[in-house]
């Protein structure tokens, strides 16, 4: 393979990895921003959010596209191969994130005029805050092909697991309380729920930073699952 | 190019949509068990469910290394390339239906031992019907390459949107009227947002079975979006 050849290569590796580095910052931004949304109700941010998300999955697009044209056109071989195939599968993750992301924006429309309590809010805000450090940490783990940091990551998935299980219960006792806070507390069910899949996201790109290293599927069971789909809470009992 | 090495491509490429094919069985059989295990709160169909959810996971995976495999080693152009990366996308799909399958089967665990009316079920299973039957009709439409019959699936996909958002509601207002109701609907409510992701999936592959046959996006929008994230129930006002 001449050098010319071999530098194209080069450079067509380093775009597919510049475009995940700027979906990284924008998915990271999204999520912020979304639970910022929740959080104040401000509908402005949450419609940015929402516009904002079109431009993520365009770059996944694109992403996608030019790694199917390195392999198709360079035949990459081992590290080189999972690096392509690496950089597909975190970039669909990347894209996921945003999707998640406005899920939670949308809901902020949803809950515009609604009576708003802080203290139903800060479980899901605390939620929020362990699930955009974990997708810091594994763009950081990405970025620096650590994979001892990536699995750091992927063994607290399974805090903000049990955190989730926990204000599944808490927010269906606040509905059993008050039939007001159903609707409500229902939008809020539903933004945790997002706040935990961007934490398996997170996860899921931890375990690809694992494969792209070391060639190996991270093998073990996830640390812990949710549990709130066999939680019930008990209306006649509390 | 040889004929022995066209022959192998071809064999490769078989290999690849008779995977597809088993996954396609497995996840309309998946979706199937677990709204009958949900309707009958049969937690031995349930766990089936989530014990099977692991062999469609794994034939995903075996789908996606054969499929770059044939990219990296073939370099298939144009229409070969296209069935490459359209098997690729729809083995993503059915993956994420067999994990919506589990997911609701996940829940039928938590709700067993609690009371449970038929009223509150009749709604979820009447949209699981429906998103089972366009996944049958996309699976088909795949299996011919009929652009026309997967765009009926892509069209049609509103009509659960819509009726997700009225389910929801209707939910909401059981929620209200009892809160011993609170937490079966709740889960509920998550079951048949799985249900419609399920019918978003569907609605994936439809417009891959259009990017295989015609090499174009389905780039309108798509036809209405689940509104019941912007949806609310005022207690008061019922």
């Amino acid at each position: 393979m001449s050098e010319h050849i071999v530098t194209r290569y080069d450079d067509e590796l380093k775009d597919v990895q510049r475009r995940i580095a700027e979906m990284g910052g924008m998915a990271e931004r999204l999520v912020d921003l979304s639970v910022r949304a929740l959080t104040r109700l401000d509908t402005t941010m949450a419609n940015s959010v929402i516009a904002d998300d079109r431009r993520l999955d365009q770059v996944q697009r694109e992403c996608e596209e030019l790694a199917i044209m390195i392999i198709a056109r360079r035949q990459p071989m081992a590290l080189d191969l999972r690096e392509v195939i690496g950089a597909m599968r975190i970039s669909n993750d990347l894209e996921r994130i945003g999707d998640l992301a406005k899920n939670i924006a949308k809901r902020v429309l949803a809950l515009d005029g609604q009576f708003q309590s802080k203290r139903f809010i800060t479980g899901v805000e605390h939620m929020a805050e362990l699930s955009l450090a974990q997708l810091k940490d594994v763009l950081d783990a990405y970025a620096a092909r650590d994979v001892n940091q990536a699995f750091e990551v992927w063994r607290r998935d399974a805090d903000i697991d049990s955190m989730y299980t926990s204000l599944f219960r808490e927010l269906l006792t606040y509905m059993m309380e008050d039939p007001r806070n159903i609707t409500l507390c229902t939008h809020l069910l539903f933004c945790a729920k997002n706040i935990e899949r961007i934490g398996d996201h997170a996860t899921n790109i931890a375990e690809t930073v694992h494969y792209v290293v070391t060639g190996e599927a991270l093998t073990q069971d996830r640390p812990k699952q949710d549990e709130s789909s066999v939680t019930s809470v008990s209306y006649e009992t509390r």
